[in-house]
């Protein structure tokens, strides 16, 4: 992906839609297989640096700081497309995703889903979490 | 989708990180093709009807109601699978789409991209949004 001007940059960031906490939630899809590998949140100078650097960066709500992907872990993602949904209140980044998009070591954080009314685990870990580090991805 | 038993769907729902407005946000994915459609939110009782009935349902924050997708439109989606984030706080819903997912008529709701800068549309309408009605899918 080319950075778009810091001009250009602006004028997408006037499209987003924020919430009441400066958030918009962003859909991380790996681009080639179409797998949707994690949900997480930007901020605006989340987008800003995700633009200019493609490189995903998110803000953890959890640690309120922008968090560069993959910064701790090696797992990174590689920004191949940003799309924008119709309301502007929602991204869908199109990725290469380095490894597991999980900080439980699964490649999607979607790994249990609802069969016959019970909690599957349907994917197991790629990486060893222990390898990553002892938190958040 | 087989509907949980209710007993099976409040296990389920204890798993579920719920946001301070009571919700939690919702991908949903076509589930043969891998496209996201859109995101959307809903609260427990969507979750519930959505599980019972295998309709997604989501909840309308601009409207403040439940929000049975396709109900006005006819562009239903149908649960193939729900599947939670490693959190809690992220759901992924496969469907399978009629028609258009996005009350512009386009079949997704991500139809704008960034390219080289600008905001560039990517996907026309398949169906006409007069004829789905006049506010929100």
């Amino acid at each position: 992906m080319t950075a778009p001007s810091p001009s250009a940059a602006a004028a997408l960031l006037s499209v987003l839609q924020f919430d009441r906490d400066g958030l918009i939630p962003a859909i991380a899809q790996q681009h080639d297989t179409g797998e949707v590998l994690m949900l997480a949140w930007m901020n605006r100078e989340a987008v800003q640096a995700t633009l200019a650097t493609g490189r995903v960066t998110y803000f953890s709500r959890s640690r309120q700081a922008l968090w560069r992907k993959g910064e701790t872990s090696g797992q990174t993602q590689r920004l191949v497309e940003l799309r924008i949904d119709c309301d502007g209140d929602a991204l869908l980044l199109l990725v290469d995703q380095t490894g597991a998009a999980c900080h439980t070591g699964t490649r999607s954080c979607f790994f249990r889903a609802v069969h016959g009314g019970a909690l599957d685990r349907i994917a197991e870990p790629i990486v060893d979490p222990k390898s990553l580090y002892g938190a958040e991805a």
